[in-house]
């Protein structure tokens, strides 16, 4: 059996000496944990791009790598801090709905604990950095083999997060960009089954006040420079300029609306 | 026993090949060696920054780990090149100044060698990398059981860091902001006990002409956007803007004046 | 014998998930591999960056790591996905040239097989995310010991990078920038052995119109500030400010003439 892994995702950048402190904490516990980056880059307290963030990658790893999330707006406030267990994963996170999109695709419900048991962590507990001083050493002794039915109790309620699901009308459907990728690119939250069931039928793609003149199944089949739309690698609809930034093309960011129209259908 | 574990810290990005070609040289000579990456964002030949950044990260490291350490920008010159033992950590750096914070919170003198046997360098030696050409392969060595007595002689001179302590008057104590984090918050060289031992007295924190309206004890009893000050996770107070920068709100940056004053006290 | 190692180069940043996507895939082939980040900041989409890239560092790895590089513009075109053996090194890669100048180096020709067995991929292979569905379940799988002949056909044929080696006229040497590094120092196409070649006799130095009044050994025979030209730790020529940045103070990027000429020789 290999070494235990603990990927780590937070907002701390690598400027600053936090992701390294939490670092050492684990291999204190742990000196034989594998630690795996994820990203350090979340943008600042942005538990919402942190959620898009796991949804997409969480689920690409096998079951037994524990991840550990310190992207925590409420750190000294009473959040809870938890250990869930949601379709075979596991992650120590903060309650703020940062895994919430996980429990969305998952085939069942999710074990939740909230650490409550002191005597995995390292003292004295600051009040303002719990990754290093209470999720970095529980990850420790968990990939020791602790039992995570001794961190804490288990708990049903847990912070979600808001989502808007894309709307249907007789001739559109309306969605927004939930997520922009490092090319620019825009996800939505409109499902890319969507082209395959208005196949044939001419669709008009609009991203705010933009047209997007052309859906294509990939970037290479669109000129570079041009804007299109396709279906991401997260499977819903994308606008992307091939070779170039669709966020920057048509300054929009998450939230931006997205409709997809039959046309010569009203 | 697990493989021994090298970390490293450097101001040389991820854009340019430099960390990439030290991965692979360490791993050349001891393709057991696990790399764990502390930074590679120290802002270009920032010796203080890199000073900060060490103080605040290897002493949460088990003692075995090894800590090489690449901002250097005296490369080519004649400044020494060193392995440091200090409070039982491990590291290889440049004789800049860049370990010397970890030295003031030791229990012990440190033990230093300078690198001085070419044996366990790569050559030809460049004029511009000793990072890749000398600091890697000794680490490489080092890992593999080398003894760091056959590294050079030991040495009882090398660079110090120029540190103004906070000075203290009858009504004040006045120190500067030491470390600008990814988050924008401002850390300061005055020890958090100032608050402690200000109890119940009205202080006035000014950062610049800047008056902090409020202390509290962490991020989450502020508003979200009031600029508070609190003791920092590393035990010295800082100043923040609950969800957002400090620095921005403030445009302050290393090197500005932070004084807490005792109100109607004069 | 050590468990297998795998590096990363990509342009796909932290922030988004495709990074840490494909480190679950690789690692839910093969939980005992060891995962390497080279870089995750060559610019969208470079090739060019990538090429240079990777020909200052996989030189400097053990023959054995397996290095998987996505950096590819083409995804969803016909474009192939290589896996390359040169010069002992093992590659994953898209057929764009990202790899050619190690070829450049080699001590003989490569061996170049093209991917085509979908059997060690992702199912289902997305339009978008080549690197998530084919590289990373191909490197999963070579990490395990899974022979190479098996991916598919030997092909002979492999896209190459257009290069303009610096041309030599009577008194001058013409050539460019090929690189800036994280310091903003100009790297060259100009091997290093001209300033041997010219040695003793005055050399004029120019970088687009800008004149570079020095030559040194290295940086540290700079004063800070000063523009000097060196051989870089690549063994080319390369113009730099000590402690400075070459490409903001001249303007210059990738492409910029350099010229070295020798005077009173005309």
């Amino acid at each position: 059996m290999s070494d235990p892994i603990i990927s780590l995702t937070t907002d701390f950048g690598e400027d600053s000496p936090y992701v390294a402190a939490m670092k050492g904490v684990i291999l204190s516990i742990n000196p034989a944990a594998r630690l795996i980056d994820l990203s350090h880059q979340i943008p600042p307290q942005d538990v919402r791009h942190a959620a898009f963030f796991l949804a997409a990658a969480v689920p690409c790893f096998p079951a037994d790598v524990l991840h550990l999330v310190v992207v925590d707006p409420g750190v000294g406030s009473d959040r809870a801090l938890l250990y869930v267990l949601v379709n075979g994963h596991r992650l120590l996170v903060p309650d703020n709905g940062c895994w919430a999109l996980l429990e969305r695709s998952a085939s069942g419900p999710p074990a939740v604990i909230r650490l409550a048991e002191p005597r995995y962590w390292r003292h004295p507990v600051s009040a303002t950095f719990h990754g290093r001083d209470i999720l970095a050493p529980v990850a420790g002794h968990l990939s020791r083999g602790v039992d995570p039915m001794t961190l804490g109790p288990v708990v049903s309620e847990w912070v979600r997060l808001e989502e808007r699901p894309p709307t249907v009308a007789r001739d559109r459907l309306v969605g927004e960009v939930v997520f922009v990728d490092h090319f620019g690119n825009l996800i939505t939250n409109i499902p890319g089954e969507a082209f395959a069931v208005l196949a044939g039928r001419p669709v008009r793609i609009t991203v705010g006040e933009h047209e997007v003149p052309r859906h294509v199944r990939t970037y290479a089949d669109a000129e570079p420079g041009s804007l299109v739309a396709l279906v991401s690698s997260m499977g819903t609809v994308e606008v992307a300029v091939a070779q170039g930034s669709a966020a920057q093309r048509l300054r929009a960011d998450v939230g931006e609306r997205v409709t997809l129209m039959v046309e010569g259908n009203a």
